[in-house]
C-alpha cells in the first residue's frame, strides 16, 4: 500500500472506480464523503459518464481501465461495472497489486468463479464483495444479537426482499434469473445470520411482468433453505411493490424473536374518520434504504485495507451465494425438487 | 349482608339497579355476567324502560326506588340514575343497610355532596364511586407500573380524552360544566396516578359546536395540574375526535415513561400507493374502549362486599375530583387564573 | 328444526355438545352466552366431565351420545369430543336429523372422511366444520379487503402460526403430525383467502420438542403452496413460541398490503434507558386470541340453522385442508418433493 | 453578491462563520456537504478552535471577526456564536452587506432586538433566523398537512420536547432562563403551525437538577398557549428524558389528527418472554434528530440568497418567539398569571 511516502503517514486511501452507471455513482459518492479515502480515477467505456463523474469529485477519468492499475498511486479499486466484466477486472485488478472491492454477483457462471479465484489465489488478494446489506445499521444489529444468543437457539429465519418495480426487459435478459440477480442479497444474508446452507427448494411464478416471462424468468418466488445447522430459513421475492421498497427479517429462536422493520422517510402519521395511523410508504430505492449501509461498507473497506487487517464479506462469501442461487434455479426448473448445496470447490 | 341463611353460604350478591337508561344497561349486562352477583331488581321512573331491562334479566322492575330498598334480600344497589338523585338515593340505600355503587359525579354541588357525607358518615356506609376507569386493564398497569418504580420518581403526567361526539344541547345544560362532567374522569384518573392536586390552571375555547357556547359552556379545554408531590400534569379535552374514542396517558419521569395508547377494533393494517400503513380508527364508544373495565369494577364492588373488605374509589375520591373540577371551573371563569385546590372539607 | 311448536315462534336453538374437555368448554360457554343458544345435553365418556359442566350451565348430561340424538328437542350438536370419534357421531347426527358442528379435523384419514360423506350425502345434511379462524374479526377483515380488490391481484400470502409451547408426547402421538393437527388451520385460512391449492412443497424439521422426533413428527415446518389462480402462499409453522400466541397473515398484491397483527393484552408500552417501547407479549392462548372467533362462528351456525340457510366452512372445506395436510406430509416424508394437490373425490 | 466576476457564473455561495463551538461545527459541516456553499472564514476568539475548523474545512481562520465582514469575496454569514454578540454581529453584518444567518435567540432582551431591528431595518437586510425544527422533514409535513386542510380546522396542538440531559450549571446561568432557551424553539413551531400566539399561561416545577433551581430556573414545564385563531396548544418541556431526545408532535383539527414521531436508530424490534417488541431508544441528541434538518436550513438559505428571494424564518419570526417566551416567563414569576401576548412592537 501508498498513498504517502511512508506507512505511517498514509492517512487516505486512494481508489480508482470502473463503471460510472447507476451503482458507480454510489459508490462515487461514498469515497467523497470519507475522510480517508479519495477518488483518484473513474473509468468507463463511455468516456462522457467517466469525464463528468470525474469531474464531480475531482478525480482523473479514462475509457482505459488498464490506465487506472498502472498508476502506482492508487491501492485500491472499486468494480462496479458489468457483470461480465468482474472477472477480469478482479484479476488484473489483484496482479497489479490493488486491494478489490466488487459489486455483486462476481459473476453469473460459477465455472467463471473458480476460475478466477484460481488465478488469484496464490497472490494473497484483498478482494471484498460488496454485500451492503451486511452494513446496513438495523440488519447488522439482529445479526449480532442473534449471535449474542439473544433469541436462544435460531429456528426460523424469515426474509422478505421486494422491489418497487420490474427492471426493463434488457437488464432481465443478462440479469441470470431473478436468484441470481436479486435473491443472492438474500443468500447472503441468510448465510450471515445462520451459517452455511445446504439444502434449497423454490417455487416461483409469473404474476407481474410477461417481459419478464418472455425472457423465461419469473417475477415472484419463495425459497425454503435449511442451514447446516438445521435452522429453517423462507425467501419471499417480489419484483413489485407498489408501497415501496421492502425490505424485512425476522429472526425468530427458543428464546425470542429479532425483526428489522422498513423505513419510512419521515415519522409523520395521520388518523381520520376511519383510520387511526397512515405514514408515507416505506422510502422508494435502495439507495436510500441502504444509504447507511454503503457508508459503513466502504468505511470497513477503506480502514481494513489501511490496516491491513481482513475484509469481509470475501470472494467466497460471494461464490458461496452464487451456489446457492443456482441451487435455486435447479429446484424451480426442476418443478420443486428440493436441491442439496454443496458448498466446497 | 345477606343472599342466604347464613354468612358462610352467600355466594351471590343481590342487586338492585336504579337507572335504566345508557349507563344502566351497561351495568345490568354486567352483573347478568358475573357468575356471584344476581340482578335482583331494576327501578325506573319511566316503568317501560324498568320491565323491558327487567325481562331480559329476570329482575323485578318497579318506578318507586323505596321497593328495592325495602327488600331485605337485596344485599346492594348500583345508582345509574340523574346525577340529582344520587345523593338522595346513596344516603336512603346507606339507611337501608345497603352496599352503593354510584356513577359519578356523587352530585354537581360540592356543599350537596358535603351534606351527603354529614348524613351517612356515622353509618359506616359502603360507597363506591363508579370511576370505572380506574379498573381498565391498561391504566391500571400503567398506574401500577408508576407506582412500582418502573419510571423513577413522576415527573409529569399527560391526558388525552376526547370523546367521538358532542352530545345535545339538552344534556350540556344539565351536565354541570365540561369539567364536572367530563374531565372529571380525568381529575379521577390524575389522582389515581400522581396523588392529591394542590393547583389548577385551565384555558377553554369553543371551536366544534355552538350549541355548547350558547349554554355558557366550552368544548374544548387544556388544563395544568400540580400534584401535592410536585409532579405536573396536563389534561387535554375535547368534545369532538373523528378518528375515534381517543384514551390516551403518558406517564414520564426520572427512570423512563409508560404510555396507556388507544383500542382498535382489528389489528389489520393496510399499504398501497403512498402509506404504509392504515388501520381502522379508534373503538368507537366508551363502552367497547372499557367494556373490561366494567366488569373489573363490578368485579371489584362484587368481591369487596361479599368479603366485608373496603371499596375504592371511594366517596371522597368522588368529592376530591369534584373539587378539582370545581376549580377548573373557577379558573376557567377567572380568565385563566391559578386555583389552589383544598381538599380538607 | 324445532324449539317449539311453530317455525314462527322457533327463537331458540337447542343445541347437544359432545366431549367436554378443553375445547368443550369452549363451545359449551359461547352457547350459554348466545341470546338465541340454548345448551340442552352435554355429554363425555367421563360422567365427571359432563355433570361439572352440566351443572355449570343447566344443561342434562350423560355419557351415552346417542341419548342427546335420541331427545326431539334438540336442534343440532357441536362435536368436541376426540378425532376418532368425529365421523361416526356426524353420521348418527345427520341420520338423527340434527344440524352438526363438528371440530377440526373431520377425521386424520382421507379415506374415512370420504366414506361419512358417502354415508350422509343424501340426507342433505347441516355439516359446518369449526375453522374458527375464519370468523375472526381481522382474518375476516383481510379476506374480505382481499376479495374487494383493496389490495388488487392478491400474488403472495404469508401466514405465521407458532403456539406458545409444544404439546404433552400423549398428544402427538395421537395428532396425525403437525400438518393435520396444527397446520391444517393455516391450509384452511389460505384457500379461504386465495381459493384452491395446487401444488404443496414442505420442509420440517426437528428443533423444540425430542419427545415430537421420538414420535416421528416434526416441530418446526415451512410449506410452499401454490393456488389454482397462481398466487404463492407460504406457511410457518412453530410448536413453540415464548413471546406468545402468533398469529400473523400477510396478503400482498399488484395494489397493495393488507396484514393481520398480533393481539397483546393491554395497549401499555414503555420507554427507559435504551429502549423506546416495550409491551406485553402476546396473549398466552389460542382461547383469547380467538375469543370474539368463537363467538361469531357459532352465532354463523345458530342463525343460519336458524334461518335454514347454508352454513360455512363446509365437510368439503374439512375435506380440502385435510387434502393439503396429507400433501404436505407426503412432501415432507418425500424429503421436500413438489405436490400436486387434486381435490376432486 | 459576488462569488465570481459576473451573476450568471455566481454558483457558489462564499460563507463566513462566527463561532466554533458545537453549533459552530454543525453549520461547518452542512456548509461544506452543500453543492453550491463554500466555507471562506471561520472566526473564534479562541485561535485554535478557529484554526482547527478552518483546517478541517479548507477555510481561512481568525480572531477578528472584522477580518470576515472586510472579505468583498465573502457574500454571507452564519453567526453561531453566544447569544450575547449576536445583535452586534447582526448589524456588523448587515452593513458590510453581507446576507446573515443568526442562531436562535437573537438577543435575551427584547429590548436589544428592537434596537438591533431600528438600526438595520432602513437597509433592507436579509436576515434568517435559525429555527431548524422547521426544516425537518417531518415537522415540515405536518405543518404542510395542517395548512392544506388534512385536518380541517385546526384546534389542539401538542408539543413535546425533552432533552437528554440537563445542561451544566454554567450554561444555565447565561441561558435566560428554559423559556428563552429551550421552548423559545416550541414556540416558533407553535407559530410556524398555528400562526401567531395572544395568551400563555405557565406552571414549572424543579424535578430533575437542583443546579438548575439554584440558578433561579425550573427544569420542568408545560405551558399552555392560545393562538389568534382560537385554536389551544400545550406544550411538555423537561430537562432531561432517559428514553433518548423527546421530540413529538401533535396537530388535533376538525376532520383528523397528524402526529410527528421520535426517530429511533434503527428498525429492529425485539420480543421475547413477557414482551412483544422493544426497539432502541429515541436518538440521543438533536444533531442526529436533525441531522436532516440543518442541510435543509441551509440550503434554504444558499439558495434563497443566490437567488435573491426572501429567507425565512425572519428576524421578526425571532423577535415573535421571543416575545412569547417573555410572556411565558411571566407567568411562571406571577405563580402562574395569564399572560397576553402584543406581538407589536
Amino acid at each position: 500500500l501508498r498513498g504517502g511516502t511512508d506507512k505511517e503517514v498514509i492517512v487516505m486511501l486512494r481508489i480508482g472506480l470502473f463503471g460510472c452507471g447507476r451503482i458507480g455513482k454510489v459508490h462515487a459518492a461514498a469515497v467523497a464523503a470519507h475522510p480517508r479515502a479519495e477518488l483518484a480515477w473513474v473509468s468507463d467505456p463511455v468516456l462522457d459518464s467517466a469525464a463528468t463523474l470525474g469531474d464531480r469529485y475531482g478525480a482523473r477519468a479514462t475509457v482505459h481501465a488498464q490506465e487506472v492499475l498502472d498508476d502506482p498511486t492508487v491501492d485500491a479499486v472499486i468494480i462496479g461495472s458489468p457483470t461480465p466484466t468482474h472477472v477480469d477486472l478482479i484479476a488484473a485488478a489483484v496482479r497489479a497489486k490493488k486491494a478489490v472491492m466488487c459489486e455483486k454477483p462476481i459473476d453469473l457462471d460459477i465455472a467463471r468463479v473458480d476460475a478466477c479465484w484460481k488465478e488469484i489465489a496464490e497472490l494473497s488478494p484483498t478482494v471484498m464483495v460488496a454485500f451492503m446489506r451486511r452494513f446496513d445499521r438495523s440488519i447488522r444489529a439482529l445479526r449480532d444479537g442473534v449471535h449474542a444468543g439473544q433469541i436462544g437457539q435460531l429456528e426460523q429465519l424469515l426474509i422478505t426482499s421486494r422491489d418497487v418495480a420490474a427492471p426493463p426487459r434488457s437488464y432481465i435478459a443478462v440479469s441470470g434469473g431473478i436468484f441470481r440477480d436479486m435473491t443472492i442479497h438474500d443468500f447472503d444474508i441468510a448465510r450471515f445470520i445462520m451459517g452455511d446452507v445446504v439444502e434449497v427448494q423454490a417455487m416461483g411464478a409469473n404474476l407481474i411482468d410477461p417481459d419478464i416471462q418472455a425472457e423465461g424468468d419469473v417475477d415472484s418466488v419463495m425459497v425454503t433453505v435449511r442451514s447446516a445447522d438445521g435452522a429453517l430459513c423462507q425467501i419471499v421475492n417480489s419484483r413489485r411493490c407498489v408501497v415501496g421498497y421492502d425490505q424485512r427479517i425476522e429472526a425468530f429462536g427458543s428464546a425470542g424473536v429479532l425483526n428489522v422493520g422498513n423505513h419510512v422517510p419521515s415519522t409523520v402519521s395521520r388518523g381520520g374518520p376511519g383510520f387511526s395511523t397512515s405514514s408515507d410508504g416505506y422510502v422508494e430505492a435502495w439507495q436510500e434504504r441502504f444509504a447507511n449501509a454503503y457508508h459503513a461498507e466502504l468505511d470497513h473497506f477503506v480502514t481494513s485495507v489501511l490496516a491491513g487487517s481482513a475484509v469481509s464479506p470475501t470472494f467466497d462469501d460471494g461464490r458461496a451465494a452464487l451456489l446457492i442461487a443456482d441451487a435455486a434455479t435447479q429446484s424451480l426448473i426442476s418443478g420443486g425438487q428440493p436441491i442439496r448445496v454443496v458448498q466446497d470447490a
